[in-house]
């Protein structure tokens, strides 16, 4: 009985795949945050490397992975895809369920796949600084390793509530030569690229026909949309070129609804309006999630791309309280030994639940979910669980309803 | 050019190895700890199941892994073998590094591997509830995640010191269910079976076939010697039987310098005289070293295996202080990015300065060292080091020969 899929070096991808290559129509314009016109790259050029701007707006479909950035990823890719035997077991589910494991990383999530790109790319422009901000540290961590190998200064603005919640993912940024302040203003997920991250997706549809099998439902948690899209754009894309039939389901907390509960309008990408304006789904760029464990998962928008797959109807998405989504974890833990992130618990709650479904009638589903990370700096987060002292905060209908009456006004062509 | 040495789950070891079956000549007899007579498999078993015991006394060169112990191993094995090329990259050493990586187990280090086993053989006799001691926790969260897996109760009197200096390590254990109480006494390291973490020397020896190499140099680090034992076995097995040369080199902490500094003298396997007595390298049972982060090497013996491998001159030992120790941790986990726990870093500290020997005299030797755990539930040792507070504990002359007079007066046969 096999646990594990395991590929070789030799079988990396070696290019990321670009989704907007195979969508019916382009994504709306991404607008400047003062004149509210559609931006160029020039317009983006003060804010990241040229080669990251003409990626993210590019209709290729396949874009190579420098040889650096796949030196690196060697570090800890291919990463392995688990067959869950004994969660199946537990849950007494005719389903079959796989899991693709990020928690390989150095970083102990599936960040550092975009983070290491986004750094060979600065210092190929000359870059020698960079500063960035970050929720949990999940990506504050990826990018002080990928700053680290390719001699980068780095300074990370952590969320306050992070900062004191998580002290030992500061000090694994520092270990990595980085420099970390506490940050009152909330993480804006900007310039995280899903189309780095989509060597994982590559990597599992590779993995799962070494397992005689194809998902009928790929689910991922999504907070910016990173690791959801890195893991279902490939298999977007045999929706759109193969006709395959897939359903994606992107999970969320219920204390900050994105998809579930926000609007698809145009907003700003940070909290303080100063980053370009794109059109998704969003709680309103004013809006703050209360301090859930899943610190991650605490951004008031979506990426314009996950959005598009909602709008198009190639994605669903559904919305967890904090207890439920921790069950699941423990759950989870007890069966398959690994201790997940609050964030990627949230992707196991709803594994857990259409699993369920399937013990009720009798199919066998093939369900695929994204393990985006393990949970070794979460403790303080399974203790409060343990103790009975996490909060389901309820929808912050009124805090969305003042924070949506903020959108920029904008009139796109 | 290749990073990782992976192996197929169908590639595993199915069998522990028994370097007893290869001695020159049986180890000195374990001694009654009132009787002080030599005991037979009758006397242990109140102590542990007889599958075990008959294992610690058999003179079989191999013993068969159980089917069920095997499924359970595959959650993680076979684990990772690296080449340290960004490590050697750093040094500037003509020298071949590589490391096995045994921080992939959901418990972060190698001990699962014995924990297993044991849980597994209790289990078969019927035991519904086990109690024991640990150190800096590792293997308090190893056996937790095995009694887990066997449905028996747990409960882990963990060493007081770590119990507040690794709290996420208390966590760890509680999320696999069982209790955790701080316990004022030494861990004793009873019951930690060399023969059943064989499984990673074994896969090394594939591992480093694959890479075309075979060591000159073999480094662990050494507590009570289960993690150092399970790596070089094997390659013992090829100095005996093949007359293969490889130094073996077993690394410990300057402030609880059993090997380097201790007496080869009968003495109890715990701090309170109620264990067995074996023939061992040991700097006295009422020693109690000072409170290093690397809490998994302070024991005051050293197993009767490994000692009498330094008896035989088939391994080497040396110490190193707190502080070159987090030097070499740091310097590793820049160059290869995984951050190790202060255990392993030990054997990283002699592997460093092994491949700096080789640069100074200009030869490429090929260095193996085991890397036994991670860091992630440590990073508070980190950030002292960082802070500049680790002392570096000068030898604890006086207390040894305090320890020292208090060892058993036996007169074996």
């Amino acid at each position: 009985m096999q646990t594990k899929y395991i590929l070789s070096e030799k079988e990396m991808p070696t290019r990321w795949y670009n989704v907007q290559a195979d969508l019916p129509s382009p994504l709306p314009p991404v607008l400047h945050p003062i004149t509210k016109q559609p931006v160029g790259p020039q317009d983006l050029a003060p804010l990241f490397p040229m080669a990251i701007i003409m990626q993210e707006v590019s209709t290729e479909r396949y874009i190579d992975i420098p040889e650096e950035v796949q030196e690196i990823y060697k570090l800890w890719r291919p990463s392995p895809l688990y067959r869950a035997h004994r969660l199946e077991r537990v849950l007494d589910t005719p389903a079959k369920i796989y899991y693709k494991y990020e928690g390989v990383s150095p970083a102990g999530s599936h960040k550092p796949n975009t983070a290491i790109a986004q750094a060979y790319y600065n210092k190929q422009e000359g870059v020698k600084r960079i500063s960035t901000e970050t929720g949990a540290g999940q990506w504050g961590s990826a990018l002080a390793l990928a700053c680290n190998y390719f001699g980068l200064e780095l300074k990370v603005y952590m969320v306050k509530v992070s900062y004191f919640q998580k002290p030992y993912r500061r000090s694994l940024i520092e270990t990595w030569g980085a420099k970390v302040v506490p940050s009152p203003s909330m993480d804006t997920q900007a310039g995280r690229s899903i189309l780095d991250q989509t060597v994982i997706g590559e990597e599992s549809m590779k993995q799962m026909e070494m397992a005689g099998d194809y998902p009928d439902v790929v689910i991922g948690c999504v907070g910016g949309g990173s690791n959801f899209g890195g893991l279902v754009m490939p298999f977007v894309r045999e929706m759109l070129r193969n006709g395959k039939k897939t359903r994606l389901v992107a999970v969320e907390p219920e204390a900050c609804p994105t998809m579930t509960r926000g609007v698809d309008a145009y907003d700003f990408g940070d909290s303080v309006g100063m980053a370009p304006i794109v059109k998704m789904f969003t709680l309103g760029h004013t809006f703050t999630p209360p301090g859930i464990h899943a610190g991650g998962l605490r951004y008031h928008g979506m990426s314009p791309l996950i959005s598009e797959l909602q709008r198009l109807g190639l994605a669903e998405s559904r919305a967890y309280h904090q207890n439920p989504v921790f069950d699941a974890a423990v759950q989870f833990a007890r069966a398959e030994g690994i201790v997940p992130a609050p964030e990627s618990a949230h992707a196991i709650r709803a594994a857990v639940d259409e699993a369920l479904v399937c013990k009720q009638s009798g199919e066998s589903k093939v369900i695929l979910f994204g393990l985006s990370g393990h949970g070794h700096f979460d403790m303080g987060s399974y203790d409060r669980y343990f103790a009975g002292e996490l909060e389901d905060y309820a929808y912050p209908e009124e805090k969305v309803k003042e924070a949506l009456a903020h959108l920029p006004e904008v009139t796109p062509a």
